[in-house]
């Protein structure tokens, strides 16, 4: 499973190099992240409800071709890796031509909003945790 | 009484126009009402830790001239007005050449992050009323 | 004439009191403006290919009620003013259930890159300047 | 050689997580390789002066632990890797008592604005190569 999420650059994020600022991307990521969540029928938001959050514990980024203002940008994202405690999802952006501009993954855990103590994704949310091993199983890459 | 604070104008607040993109002003009037609050004795953070915000309600911004890259910029922060409930900030952002970029105001109340429920920092925060009330008296624009 | 764009509060675009930044509300009213000139039939970017950008001047914004991640924005852009030099853009932010969360507007004219020397829309670029004459003349408001 | 340049946290740089949010780590990195250049005697915005610019073609970053608002940073800046015409730095953020809070690296290149053709550090900018493979061998890590 995968998902692709349309991006318009904003001319706020751009930077005087004239191309979109390199930190945007990880924004994107997110971007493509919620969307692939919601995909899987889960808010981000409701998990916040119970006092969870999901911080990002690595992200890794090849920066291949510079996205411009005006240009049309889509965000791939899929399940790279998953094992009940660790998500890592796997990106690629795209311009309208379909050249690779941005490759990356991002390493995801789940902690409790106050502590930031680690919680397992498959005690604390045992629906999300059968989808996400289900996506896993369908990714095609 | 009115601080001023020097503020480096950072790679990634710069646009493809070559300049500082425009809403990053808002966030140097920021810094500068951050400044001012610590020059007055207080932490911003301390009211945050009674589960009490201060958003802003109104913002009034003239940019006067760009400021770029490389240039060494500060932010002039004193009280406009203060009348117990609302506090009125104004700025005054100038380059390493005293030329006036961007001047401004930004116009404060207190709120209860819960419920954003206007509360009167007279009441609530006795101290912080009598430095802004003295603060008040001693601009000189 | 009034465009109405929806935006997707972005979770980058949250601060800790829980809800939008306020500096973010100037980057989704550009968000509308773009869309707002694109329904006249134009393009910001082929501006920009000429050397001429179109700075703001001056925004004044009222901050009426939060919005938080999670809920779904729009924000309606019109031209408030326009008179062959100077473009001033209106602006209402609302969240799903109709209620006014931002009001604003911004003033902008046209100026070179290179020099930021001001000049004139009507001469530069008359049918945009037609255009933005009778889009002023339509505004419902 | 190793720089440490201290940060003091925005407040628009946090999220509702109630931290910094994980994409301005990015930018941190940046104001510590800016500390960096300049202490080996160099401007970035010479460079960019020449039409050169500088784009990151890499970035791996570890998040380790979370830093907040009212917290005081410091980013530590070094040459990890330089061979002419990749330049890698590496990047350790630290909260005021010592504690490691994001690790990365960033690889870079030197390109001309125009047309993104990388460009050789050694051949365009003898002095930066010089700095940079004397800087490269002082690192003590």
């Amino acid at each position: 499973m995968k998902t692709q999420t349309p991006i318009k650059v904003r001319y706020s994020e751009t930077d005087q190099m004239g191309v979109v600022y390199h930190a945007n991307y990880l924004i994107w990521f997110e971007i493509g992240r919620t969307a692939f969540v919601e995909a899987l029928g889960f808010q981000y938001h409701e998990m916040e409800n119970e006092g969870i959050v999901s911080p990002v514990i690595h992200a890794d980024i090849h920066f291949k071709q510079p996205i411009r203002y005006g240009q049309q940008a889509f965000v791939e994202t899929w399940i790279e890796n998953y094992n009940g405690v660790r998500t890592t999802y796997g990106y690629r952006i795209i311009d309208e031509e379909d050249r690779v501009a941005v490759t990356g993954t991002t390493e995801h855990v789940i902690v409790q909003k106050d502590s930031f103590r680690t919680l397992s994704l498959k005690k604390q949310f045992l629906d999300w945790h059968e989808a996400y091993s289900k996506a896993l199983a369908r990714v095609d890459r």
